[in-house]
């Protein structure tokens, strides 16, 4: 185990806190921040990040499509590396924290692995990684997967960026990076080259906050049964002359299987299951409601997200079938579209369990909860490398100026990761 | 009684469809017809009734605001008239039938007394009522309220025609009438000088045809409690990272809300009360909702209407202590916006007894029903004008161009209605 002290750790915290003021102040974009995958702040946030790296000594490269490769050398170079790190982009006018909080970790573990002297037998790789947020370019882990060569072929030519509407091969060689190796479907790093991947990030949502803790330990990332387009067909119909029996509507039958779904999510919930259910788009057609119309017509999305494949499984046919039973007491048709869905991705058990005893040995109030976004670290662990990563308390929300992660809570996350990481590194 | 030979209602019926050929072929708009409120269409709708009125011998005169009065004179000018009648507005590219069927209808029936060799009593006064369509000039049953003075002094300088932005003393004067009245508040008809006043009028939902009845005796105008401006106001959240307990989300709120009125209006009719709900627009917000965020706002609007008054007011509290319990309960809060509610409208018992009896005895299958629509009667039931409508069956709702009347249903209507006008006329 890898003890510091607790002015390394407070100079790492130090250390932190001085990379994530760099940042803001080279990507500041009123409201927030900008850091566009294969863009400028993107590109300023790697900079930086080189550069302190450099500082600590550290052997700093990057891959062919951009990723940036920090290493802090082990006494054996041919042992797997224990690797770190996140995303350096954000989405537009975003916080400072979203991804650059795990590659300003990483490097901060590196840090204070030196002051504390220690050279360990593994490589410490601490990675940034591109273009995590869809936003700009519409494709999952984008960076990540390219670097494993999971991107499909055509993607370099046909993916374009939303703000400007040129292709990532463009935007790629405009950065003096090379679109040939995600053409050719080319790895660009040997999974098997990793012992291990730790990914910190700050927590999208409110538990932390709610509950008084500065980190968590992530089981997983939740899979999702997505339905982004779906529809209910009706007839539109006068809303005062046309009695219920004869009413096909879109809307209230929509209601109906909204609040299906939502009474089963209460009950799944209290019997334990993990679950999140979200419509986030209802719209009845703005060029034909009003008020005095009964609704022909509306268009819903569908998120629904669980660490429990089965369950998630077993809740895509069953919404077919309340669906097909509403719609046929209603006289509506649900078409709900293409789906777009994701396997939950399983953290490793034994990374879990170190970091839930790092954190108790090292005195940091802790719990285990399912990640509800989805993260680089999906990848890693769909590539068979064993993978977690640890949530930091952090108020409002992400992807907004209003991300707040508290340097104390760097500090105490930096005291777990560095007992963790610096065990696996041998 | 007044009963008049088969011949005579054939004859009628012809004449009534020779008038909606002529008024389809002077109005065509493809797709359907226009007749807008104080514009062309409806200007050559009135040119052309009142000269088939002339060709009966009526009395034909407009009134300042230009309602057409077509007048069958009685034995006794002294004695209250028996009137018919309704609009011949229409909305834009909408069917023949709505509104002007009332006025057809009304001078076939004078053809028929006359054809039968009637001199009654009473005057028979057929109107034709100018602007009902709240498309055109947002007031409900302008011509009619104006005609009795009961528009706000200032709406003929404030109402704007929706197509054209110019206000309605503009298009009057622009049709060769005069605004005054309306200025200052003055009726031009006093209902004492009515003795009754019989609208005759498409259905507009699918009953009669679902039902297989050519027309029906209408019991009133369900009166409406309407929320067109409602919303719901929550947080938003990423729909991966907040947990239920945690989330402040407007349109599970709003389906919650729904449902629930949804399964009491299921619960009232299976007890028998009169009453529909419609949610005619559901949209969260389109600068901010997608299928990854819990939705912290949605604009919705409610209408509900019935022919009981005390059912209406009683689930006006009701409604609003179900949204503050479900919105304690999920975070939200519900802004229900400015009310428009309108009182039901209750036809004569007198008249509509009259109106079953003669369909009986004219061997014409009928039943009662509500009007979930509004209409111009609705003012002179509300001007102590025994009032009365009688519906006639029409497949594909109104307000499109596939309104469709069958010739067949005009001449069931003709058949009760010149019994029941008969016996009024004395």
């Amino acid at each position: 185990m890898t003890v510091v002290s607790d002015s390394v750790i407070a100079d790492a915290q130090a250390f932190a806190t001085g990379l994530f003021e760099a940042l803001a102040a080279a990507t500041r974009d009123p409201p927030g921040i900008t850091r566009a995958s294969y863009g400028a702040g993107e590109a300023k946030a790697h900079a930086i990040l080189a550069e302190a790296a450099r500082g600590l000594g550290m052997e700093v490269t990057s891959d062919a499509i951009g990723t940036l490769r920090m290493v802090m050398p082990g006494a054996d170079r041919d042992l797997p590396a224990v690797a770190m790190g996140s995303h350096l982009d954000s989405v537009p006018h975003g916080g400072n924290f979203d991804g650059a909080a795990g590659v300003v970790i990483g490097l901060a573990i590196a840090s204070a692995l030196r002051a504390a002297g220690r050279r360990p037998a593994r490589d410490l790789l601490v990675m940034g990684i591109r273009a995590e947020e869809m936003c700009w370019f519409p494709a999952h882990y984008l960076g990540s997967r390219a670097m494993f060569g999971l991107m499909p072929g055509d993607a370099a030519d046909t993916l374009r960026r939303v703000d400007t509407g040129r292709t990532l091969a463009e935007h790629m060689v405009e950065e003096g990076l090379d679109p040939t190796p995600i053409r050719e479907g080319r790895a660009l790093l040997d999974p098997k080259r990793l012992a291990c991947f730790i990914e910190p990030h700050i927590e999208q949502g409110p538990v932390l906050v709610e509950e008084g803790l500065p980190v968590a330990v992530v089981t997983g990332i939740r899979g999702s049964l997505r339905y982004p387009q779906a529809r209910a067909l009706g007839a539109h119909a006068h809303a005062g002359a046309v009695p219920r029996r004869y009413r096909r509507d879109a809307a209230m039958a929509t209601v109906a299987l909204l609040a299906s779904l939502d009474a089963r999510w209460a009950a799944l919930e209290e019997s334990g299951a993990d679950l999140v259910c979200t419509a986030g788009i209802l719209a009845t057609d703005p060029a034909h409601h009003t008020s005095t119309k009964v609704p022909g017509f509306l268009r819903f999305s569908l998120d629904i997200r669980s660490m429990d494949a089965a369950l998630l499984a077993e809740l895509d046919p069953w919404l077919a079938a309340e669906a097909a039973r509403i719609g046929a007491e209603r006289g509506v048709g649900f078409d709900f579209g293409p789906p777009t869905h994701a396997k939950p991705a399983l953290m490793d058990a034994g990374l879990r369990a170190l970091l839930m005893r790092c954190a108790s040995e090292a005195g940091v109030p802790v719990r285990e909860m399912a990640s509800g976004a989805g993260h680089d670290c999906a990848t890693f662990a769909g590539m068979g490398v064993p993978s977690a990563m640890l949530f930091l308390r952090n108020a409002n929300g992400s992807h907004n100026p209003d991300e707040a992660l508290d340097m104390a809570d760097v500090g105490a996350a930096l005291a777990v990761l560095v007992r963790a990481v610096g065990e696996r590194l041998g």
